[in-house]
């Protein structure tokens, strides 16, 4: 794949500030732990309030931060001034996902005009060891700025 | 659909049973507020820690719902000493999700021995009025019961 | 869902000539047996080329003739100088695709102004008993033609 | 990830007289070009009968031969005696499926017991550039040999 270029030099510090405002990420406890041009990574400990039946992460808070990841790689790439939404995901469950930490990574697979095709893989690290719990497939849509005033 | 009829007869005390031990649901403040074999149905209200970064419900938290209403649609029909686990889904977002109310209903539409597969289609509810904004297509397996002691 | 309004009149000869453009229809022996607004059925007859290695319509057949009744689903509502592009779909089958005729039908779930959200599901018909085996879910664009030379 | 060690040692051979009893792949022209434990790779050829309007590969064809490419990059890693089925996929595009020849990679991810997640990439090849085109991700199901008679 061609190396990413950002057209915004100033992409991280975009992406972070909408990060903080999606409110659920402070929520659940994520964070971006790595940000590059196509690529975002988010980890999130674990608690009991994430938990499905087992006391593993639920679905759901797998798919939040995976869904975070690509769609945050994707913005990496888009103008200064657009917005990013996400089209429609699928993921896969590889594992069930049993540790203290969650690392998702997103990665640009297609940087499109209108539309960017992302994946995220997702590990889960259990006593120092991780191992792969998720993987998704995503479609996100770059929008021009919502008119004000 | 030929009606959809479940073996284990106190299938809806075994639901509720699983989603209590799903602690994300109270977490985030998910109810079940419907159930009959083979659907689902689950509400969520807003609440600005459950939002992306426009102020609506972040996809994540919309899916998680979807999967839990989809996989509890399953789970009505599958014995009474199984366990449910979602294989994968894929979901697309068709309007933002922007309101006071999410109301997912999961349906099953293939009851397979083993594999089971769902949809979930999501509503959110603005000043009384509800728009689809989400539609999930899953699949789900029934696993014997683990091992104890 | 609101009644879907095409903005094309022309609509039924449009997607009917971009149906008869793609060659693989003919190659199959497929063909467009129902054309509303927002609505395409396609039909199959099962040939023994068609067939996976137990006999019954390949998968991906399945999913051609789906993503078809999809697509064209959705190019009834588009411009009249418009394309339609499949950006993915995800198929579920649901029971093999084992008779002598394929049906799939193609609605559209969401219209939007670039992007169309479009379902199909398709039926297979053996000894005049159709059964469902597999449910389409897929994403379109709406493209601007291509500039001529 | 770990290697993926077959339990048929005879894997290949099985394969290949799955692959020959998919009597669509000899209809539309495709064929196994490499084969290893955990892999499948799928070339075709262009013909005018595979195209879609605009006289490109058809998705429904590309995701014939890669639905193929990862069902049986699954299949290598099953018993001796078993049966392969898919039993769902989703598919990106990437780009218009414009060239000479089609090239599906698939590749196992998670080999479970029952169900093995495989994905595909596709490439197309236009005077000897390779572009990718499309990406699968997919879950299939092994199934015990069909009673006989």
């Amino acid at each position: 794949m061609a190396a990413l270029e950002p057209i915004d030099q100033n992409y991280a510090e975009r992406v972070r500030q909408s990060f903080a405002a999606q409110r659920v990420m402070a929520f659940i406890g994520a964070a971006i732990t790595e940000l590059q041009p196509g690529y975002c990574e988010i980890q999130l400990r674990f608690r009991p309030e994430l938990s499905q039946q087992d006391g593993f992460f639920h679905a759901g808070i797998v798919s939040t931060i995976a869904d975070s990841a690509g769609g945050y790689a994707g913005y990496t790439l888009m103008p200064a001034d657009s917005r990013v939404l996400t089209v429609e995901y699928k993921m896969n469950l590889l594992a069930p996902a049993h540790g203290e930490n969650l690392i998702a990574r997103g990665q640009v697979i297609r940087n499109g005009r209108t539309l960017v095709i992302a994946k995220a893989d997702v590990g889960v690290i259990r006593n120092g060891t991780e191992t792969p719990c998720a993987t998704l497939l995503q479609t996100l849509i770059s929008l021009a700025p919502k008119a004000s005033g």
